[in-house]
């Protein structure tokens, strides 16, 4: 069941070996990683989904189970997104699972971004089916035939929907928990207005959401831009992202995208209306979505050779407190004092919760805490009983300190913070230092053998991206662009594009990705 | 696009006719529906649900579109059920989408239940799967080997998980929305325990959350028994339900079920655990689901010839406040009192919105939001606005009063609260009419003819319902049990069975069934 792919997390650099099966053993006999975040990346990552309690590999390729431990922060971060886009007006609604092809394939480009990895329903039960039915990959084609009968006047306007739902797109290359997967879980965003300026401002709103769940939930820092015409969304206008860089791979990845679909798709699903002169228009209209993707961001991010590390945010437990007990001690009093902490924090609102398990030692205890990533851990033994405080451990850092029980809920609320915070700035840092910025070809190459983040000056032509991905393609995969930020540095002029040596336009990010 | 099936709700004995389209051309020149609920019940309820803006149908038979305004009421009750499952300590999870065969076919009652409705994934893009991938029509064998994996000792006892998500079942037989479609919203929980006592007792406790569900949030009334042998969870021990009952159709309809597996999947999956004595024992299972039928079984029980009629609880919008303006009067300190009523009941937490709309008229606006089944409707006009006080509208009987504006919040909620027992009391009522207490066939064979609720002494034996079934089988569908109520009228010795003339071992309720 387990351990039928434990690769892909690398990038495709590497293949895998059978890694469940290991941690079968290893459930038994101890805990601990037996790869290294250093060392070997693919691997670390498909044993500390599985040791941390997030993933359980599935039967079916590129199938996963979500465990609670992953599910509970998917979670944290849907209550967040869905308060806010309720205040934009946005509703909820959804649609079905199920596409015929004729509307699969009403738009063009559209369709063959998707065609490729469409996952089709031929039978029921023993019967085939008169016509094939297609699972969704995404759902335009779905939905759009319904915005082009609700939308009549310009008082329909703007029309702004949301499902939250499971999409299929049954990929070949090196499935990776969470990363990519067959079935993934996602929020999908569909909005039409009556003018391009609404539909741009709202791209940018989401995107501002989709950096908050990332940089303040997840503490992850990302790079808001624009998308390449190469690399934007199959129909759409202009495509925009939140890109996150893996350090240890060198490579970028997607965080997620705000699309703004112009009228294209307004014209192959005749979404009109009558505008306030009383003339016929087309809505602008938009999409965007956010994916179980983020969690495997977070973990590649911040995770150590010792587990997963959750940032106190999405933490479904922030705080586990341990009773350290000795032989001649009042064991009663320090089991009583870890409900009491328990009890404290909670009703404060702090998520806490005491391990009580008889069968495992203190030090066991750690070691499993430490692998499912809690940001803080409480010891309560003997002295700290005496002494009324606790100690306290961070994941982030290792850093210990005692707290008088009677400032219990501030200091802990204090280092939650502390943890949250420490969890960005050293990501932040991090990234930042492999920033490179190249003018040439050569220092394009030396970069990239670095597994820098390169920035680099274009001319932002696409047969020029689609030059570099020729040249670099390989067992590594292709370099394409990542994106072209929106914070752009000087562009002094005269500057030539690091690739076609032409007249550069722009800055943008360049790597292997995700 | 719609209208492809406006059938079915009548239970399927009448076939149905091209509702989608007459809704289109009524959309531009008037309101109201064209069925009435008492003449044509199939006709009307495939109108309503479209009509108030619940459901589209789709050019996939058996699915539909979940607009806003059926989704947010879906979200409520989620809301509620979640929160109190959470306090059960039932985590939430997500399992896969697709089942392998291998997996899907272990539990052979099981499979016979659901495996000619399972739809079947034979291709990706334009080539051939290996192996066909099944779509989940419920969980238990997707989930199971995991829970083998994961219970190893009586510690990691109970285990407790449940998920939201969608499943398929490919059903041929009157597809109707909400009620019977072939893709459906649900959550399904699935849990283990050391002993049959513990697994017991909470069949009963989610039991209880359903029935709060349908009596506290729909204002619907069940009924809470035990399915007999023939109707229980293929694969299971025993299954409880909370059954409905549709006057109209004089038809039961199953609100919802709590299934003691008993050890059966246990042990088809080898679910062992070491006990406290240093044994190996099975653990006992539950699962329990409820979907979005329970929209369809709201809007059949409450609503009438006007459209929607929505229990306060659940409307996303329970206030609508409408401006009444007059040719020579005040229009904006009418517009200005509509904004501020709507930001005091907000502000209270009342939820409540204005229609503002300039080209329609209040009147047209009555009936569009009644339509919709909006609880409450204010209106406020120049007379009102001079005596300092609101028009209030009840949608559930028509009654009209006067609120003063200084009592304003706390009236509303007075009214709202009395409108949600008064739609409870009335369907009550209405149920309680219906049941009828047969000790005959030829009692049984009247009280079927006049759509009632039919409560009978049954001597419980399986070949006796197979048999009634046999006898009553027609175009109107087969009479079924169903469920013998935990609340037992007397059973006085002697006693025979209506159907087999046999001794009587307990009261269990008969009819038609969606």
């Amino acid at each position: 069941m387990a351990g039928k792919e434990a690769k892909g997390a690398d990038g495709g650099a590497k293949g895998g070996s059978n890694k469940g099966k290991k941690k079968e053993v290893k459930k038994e006999t101890g805990l601990g990683l037996t790869n290294k975040k250093d060392e070997n990346f693919g691997e670390w990552y498909s044993e500390v989904v599985v040791s941390g309690e997030m993933i359980e590999y599935y039967d079916i390729s590129g199938c996963y189970v979500l465990r609670p431990w992953a599910m509970s922060i998917w979670e944290i971060m849907q209550e967040f997104f869905d308060a806010e886009i309720k205040k934009m007006k946005i509703k909820n609604c959804y649609f079905p699972l199920f596409v015929s092809p004729g509307v699969l394939e009403k738009e063009k480009d559209h369709v063959e971004g998707f065609a490729p990895e469409v996952a089709w329903v031929t039978k029921s039960g023993k019967s085939d089916l008169e016509v094939p039915i297609a699972i969704r990959p995404t759902s335009e084609t779905v939905m759009y035939p319904y915005y082009s009968k609700w939308i009549r006047g310009h008082r329909d306007l703007p029309l702004r929907l949301n499902q939250w739902c499971n999409v299929v797109r049954w990929e070949f290359s090196n499935p990776t928990p969470f990363i990519r997967s067959r079935e993934f879980l996602w929020q999908e965003g569909h909005t039409a207005f009556a003018t391009k300026e609404e539909a741009d401002a709202e791209v940018l709103d989401i995107l501002e959401l989709y950096r908050r769940i990332y940089e303040e939930f997840l503490a992850v820092p990302v790079i808001k831009g624009k998308k390449s015409e190469l690399e934007k969304f199959a129909g759409g206008l202009y495509t925009t992202t939140v890109e996150a860089f893996i350090p240890n791979t060198g490579r970028g990845i997607q965080g997620a995208t705000s699309h703004c679909l112009g009228q294209n798709f307004a014209k192959m699903f005749e979404i009109n209306f009558e505008n306030e002169k009383g003339e016929k228009a087309m809505v602008w209209q938009n999409s965007w979505a956010y994916t179980t993707r983020t969690i495997g961001v977070m973990i590649m991010v911040h995770g150590d050779d010792k587990g997963l590390v959750l940032p106190p945010k999405v933490a479904a437990t922030q705080v586990i407190v341990i009773p350290v007990p000795y032989k001649d001690a009042d064991t009663q009093g320090i089991l009583d004092a870890c409900a009491a902490t328990v009890k404290t924090l909670s009703e404060s609102g702090i998520r806490a919760e005491a391990d009580f398990r008889d069968n495992y030692s203190p030090g066991w205890k750690y070691s499993h805490w430490e692998m499912k990533g809690i940001p803080l851990r409480i010891e309560i033994g003997p002295k700290d009983l005496a002494n009324k405080q606790v100690r306290v451990v961070r994941r982030d850092n290792s850093a210990k300190s005692d707290i008088p029980m009677d400032s219990l809920v501030e200091k802990v609320r204090e280092v939650l913070d502390e943890i949250q915070q420490n969890l960005f700035s050293v990501a932040k840092q991090k990234k930042e230092a492999c920033i490179k910025v190249v003018k040439s070809w050569e220092e394009f190459l030396e970069a990239l053998s670095q597994k820098k983040l390169i920035l680099a000056p274009w001319c932002d032509e696409e047969e020029v991206e689609k030059s570099v991905k020729e040249r670099t393609k390989g067992e590594m995969g292709a370099v394409k662009t990542l994106c072209s930020p929106f914070d752009q540095p000087e562009l002094p002029e005269g500057t030539l594009c690091f690739a076609s040596g032409k007249p550069a336009k722009k800055w943008s990010y360049w790597g292997r990705s995700y």
